[in-house]
């Protein structure tokens, strides 16, 4: 069953779930987080089903894969960190980033926001959003502590992350800019190398070649993130650029894809249509 | 005179102007540089007036407004640089940031990029634009040195910058998030304070109060620069956020002030117009 | 005084105005439609002050400059009239019209619609009007009987119209194509003669030389009206085509315009800003 | 085979198909007007292959569908008719319109124009078409006569049409706003009624009930076209309305319904995507 309640309802719902021995893919935030502690602190409110967050997997099937398949409850990413962390994971778990100063840029589309831009609120107008840029949850989106768990997970160590998300006049697309500080010099093409392993295989992440940069546009519509790296010899720094559609490898589409690893089907069953470009 | 000619073309018009004593404020990059071999670096071009260089000042009144006065030469600012600056300049000039690790992303409107958007190219097509975001210049944005120059001259040492510039689906309008190390811990409320005071008098800066943040349609064909900042103390950071129009303080309404400056008339003389709202 | 009230709200306001002898511009809907009956048809509601009507002038200067000048109380157009009949009204006047089987099609931004696009409702939302298009009130738009008014009285004969009205993804901006079948064969290079005769002195309307065409952008952020005018002889019709800012000519600009004809002021007072391009 | 070759190739290389034996889908203008005549007076060139021309069918199913399956060349229709012509043919058909005074307006995405909007020209640029509206080709637009030939064979009489293109700031979509004065009067619902039994059983034409209406984002990205109409007593016309994507049911996507209906397909073959949305 899929689950797409507003976040806190999920884990009311989830534990019926389980004793009748439904296997979920929830969508709402409410089992991404596997210390409790993070509820209370970024969601304002304590977990009332820890059993259920105790077995949850994270559902991004480029770092889960084997557990997803296996698992009875499985919490579909954020947008945000769907694409921090499909951005800036190889680095991660290559060693090749230290784990303090990384800082991310995340920009999304309308449906990104507000209840897929549908919230009926003044910030969602037309008149507000178009021919308009804006930073908003400065220091204290709630999509951080999940890109500081997957990213810590993937390090062996904690990681913290100074992320900015930012609204931008578009319907759908969000693209993440990361600038992670290197813990050994390399260059472009020795990082490309590292992301070209680190997803070999992967169906729906494509490693753009030097000196090519994702586009939301090219994303737009499917379950494709499109990601890169950039080596910075002069600040000692790597910038991670991803793109994917909020609603697609940010979303629903992701959720999909979950299912097709969850149930043993071909991975791409459904999620087969081409980018809509333009 | 007001110059907005091609790099590289203003070095060689700049000279006959100094030889018959006529005032110039340059719009292009070629004055904006005082290290010669900054050219050599980022313009892969040798400078060719070195006079000129040597008594060109940086255009921006909020750092230069006396020496802006008594110039014979003034160098318009990038529109990167004038965001990038205006959004980090108070905290450098404290001694509130650790010049190591300032990452700043940029975001501009499609007026910011190619001949002020006029570049008949097919990335400032409007099927290529629309519904689009894009890093580019990935690593090696020209802006680069201006912002490391003069936050570098403020903290009395060198800065390194890790920029990364976007293209955005709107018309005008830049935005920049900027995130600082900080040298010791303070609290959002003492570096809005810190910010206050350095624009104090400012005629085109407006500081917003705590939990507003800045937005590009608010500042949108005026010369406003509207800034913010927040303290993360879970980074051990700061996130400066600023707007302006890309074609305002970024750009020829900033020009217009230097004008005033230079000239010793009344700075909002030509500038008093409202943004455009929406 | 300057009265922006809901439509129905300012005829209980301007009795009160009109007892202390204050001259009013009023911006709703109010005091445009002579006829007391066509409140009762379009507006669904009798009028309350058929003092007020019968004294009201309709506060179009190319059309009544003479009558605002002397009155007590300006009724301002609204948008899409202010576009249709600026397009037409030289046709019209000159007898060049049949006065059956006028068309025209409106289309506005969004701020030309719900509260100038600020009403907080599904219609306004950005994911509901970004990339979009859509005819509303079909055959029932309450601007259709200003429209009849004034050019029925241009022609001296009842004038009906068939308007639809469109929302596009815009801010601002409103564009009005009308065709008007013509009494007499005559050439585009005629009809724009007449359309240059018409509108010879006036300050806000541009009629465009034959090959141009008007557009949105070209006025947007000023009180000017863009026209052209084709005749097309294989239908014995011609196109009118204008181009407004729905907040300028077709708002409050046009309100400041009516206000400088009432006290005599030269007419471009507070309105020379250029318009914003792009 | 299809063919998607500039206007006037394509009657050089369907001869070559034909001595061939293959059957072929031509998405260019070269063999939608069946009078040689209107290919000297529309694209001022005569036509260099008669034969193709005399046995080339008009690729709209919902007008031709017997003839497509049988034929050898099939002539995909313009964007602009395929939405006019879908808005209007049930009214004319039925003989409820006269066939002097129709008046259609065209509004299409930046797609729909310049080689899919990516003619690298200034006209394309996105600081062009961005926040802007403009009409184009007055009185002269090259769709003019395929309308006319196919709206004037189901009156079984001439059929002259006032059409006038727009071009929005939008990547897909196309919008018809058509006016048609009467024979009869007839309510909206009786319209309505005709609309429903013109189109019964068309898997892509969907007619909107009563109160609804047409919009682009509803069949963005799908060969759907939705359609109404109403009628407007007061001027003894009927305001008829139809989105299409221009690339979708006004292009490629109709081309692949002919493909199916030409080799005895299902009809949504290929073609069940549901609409992007948004």
């Amino acid at each position: 069953m899929f689950l797409a309640l507003p976040h806190m309802e999920s884990q009311k719902a989830v534990p019926v779930l389980r004793r009748r021995g439904v296997k979920a893919i929830d969508l709402s935030a409410d089992y991404r987080l596997r210390d409790p502690d993070d509820y209370v602190a970024w969601y304002k409110a304590p977990h009332v089903d820890a059993a259920g967050l105790a077995e949850a997997v994270y559902g991004l099937p480029e770092l889960h894969r084997k557990a997803i398949a296996g698992a009875a409850l499985v919490a579909n990413p954020g947008c945000y960190p769907a694409g921090a962390i499909l951005a800036t994971a190889p680095l991660v778990k290559a060693g090749l980033a230290r784990l303090e100063g990384i800082v991310i840029d995340g920009k999304s589309g309308v449906t990104g926001a507000g209840a897929q831009g549908r919230k009926v609120e003044p910030m969602y107008l037309y008149t507000e959003a178009n021919e308009n840029v804006q930073a908003y949850a400065l220091a204290s989106h709630r999509h951080t502590p999940e890109m500081e768990q997957e990213l810590g997970a993937l390090a062996g160590a904690p990681v913290r992350v100074a992320f900015t998300p930012h609204l931008l006049p578009l319907n759908r697309g969000l693209y993440t800019t990361a600038s992670v500080p290197l813990a050994t010099a390399a260059s472009t093409a020795r990082l490309l190398d590292v992301y070209r392993e680190f997803y070999a295989g992967e169906p729906f992440v494509r490693v753009l070649d030097e000196g090519e940069r994702p586009t939301t546009r090219a994303v737009v519509g499917s379950n494709y993130c499109d990601v890169t790296v950039v080596a910075d010899p002069r600040t000692g720094r790597a910038v991670c650029v991803s793109a994917i559609d909020n609603l697609g490898k940010g979303g629903s589409a992701n959720g999909i894809q979950n299912l097709n690893v969850l149930l043993g089907w071909p991975e791409r069953t459904g999620l087969d249509a081409p980018p809509v470009y333009p």
